[in-house]
């Protein structure tokens, strides 16, 4: 994993012995527009395949800009994120496949499985010295129909940025002073265990 | 990561590059009944903490089980699930916040969310030699009224169990079969770059 001395970590007190991957992923807003080399990409996402599903049925899908798509992909994100998506080299969207392949009832779990396998993604991203970006702010009617996403099947949950970390002062005043590594609750507001 | 050479592999080719932690991961139903040092147990939860979710709301909310409390969980799974997960140290819930707590209103991607908190404590975990395993199967209304989780604000998501790898052998036969590391799909099923 590439660390990068300049980052500002002071929101960050981890416990002792968790592992540096977890609490030094963060969501950067400044990315570099230098391209993601193809063999990263194929890595990135093969982690992600890798992830457990409920029966296995893998119901994660991804959607990822190239070069002459990219502008296709920025257009469909709110105006607050283009403002700094603009720069990502890859843009996507994450779907999940709303039925079970094996019986096609719903499967309440997708988009939970989803969120695992984004995970995944992200953290084999963080260990070849890149990061990522979900967001919640995307053109979603515009999204499913561009797309041919048939909502019977299908949800659409979130777009993502994903690249190299760029140089802060790229960009928009309002985004400068979070653009550091975000604080956690405490972690028994998260985790109870049950005497 | 600890590996055991006799674990059968055969289902898993991944692409050369990905990370071991990603292909190496997968849901034993044997557990060893050895305890979870209470400093693991820890770790793995804090790795959970510092996962990404949308507006920083952190909604992955995780209840263990200790020795005390290990057969009341064991009693909340389905009884297919209890037949292995019986020997297993540690038992868990994880549910999801539904709501926002910045302005009250329905948080959309808590699952999504709770999912890559999931994936993060799982990915601790294989980092210290342990394994999980999410299961479906359990008495959802009996779980909602037991842990008193407000429906209108929560959501059950889901059960785990937690530990190290035990013998098959172990097993009630009709999981002997599968107890090895599963298949994916191809990775062109999963990810589809838009040119």
């Amino acid at each position: 994993m590439t660390k990068n001395s300049s980052i500002d970590y002071s929101n960050r007190v981890p416990l002792e012995g968790v592992d540096d991957l977890f609490h030094r992923r963060w969501s950067p807003r400044a990315f570099d527009a230098k391209p993601v080399p193809q063999r990263d990409l194929e890595v990135i996402f093969e982690a992600a395949r890798w992830s457990p599903s409920c029966f296995n049925e893998q119901p994660w899908r991804f959607l990822t800009s190239t070069a002459s798509s990219r502008d296709r992909f920025l257009d469909l994100l709110l105006e607050g994120n283009q403002a700094w998506a603009k720069t990502a080299p890859v843009l996507g969207f994450i779907t999940a496949e709303k039925l079970f392949a094996r019986n096609g009832k719903p499967n309440d779990h997708a988009e939970f499985d989803a969120g695992a396998a984004w995970m995944a993604l992200t953290l084999q991203a963080r260990m070849r010295g890149l990061h990522t970006h979900g967001m919640a702010g995307i053109h979603r009617d515009r999204i499913y129909e561009d797309f041919g996403i048939d909502r019977q099947t299908t949800q659409l949950i979130c777009a993502f940025a994903l690249g190299y970390i760029g140089n802060p002062e790229i960009l928009p005043e309002k985004y400068l002073a979070n653009e550091k590594p975000s604080p956690r609750k405490p972690l028994a507001d998260i985790w109870r265990p049950i005497s």
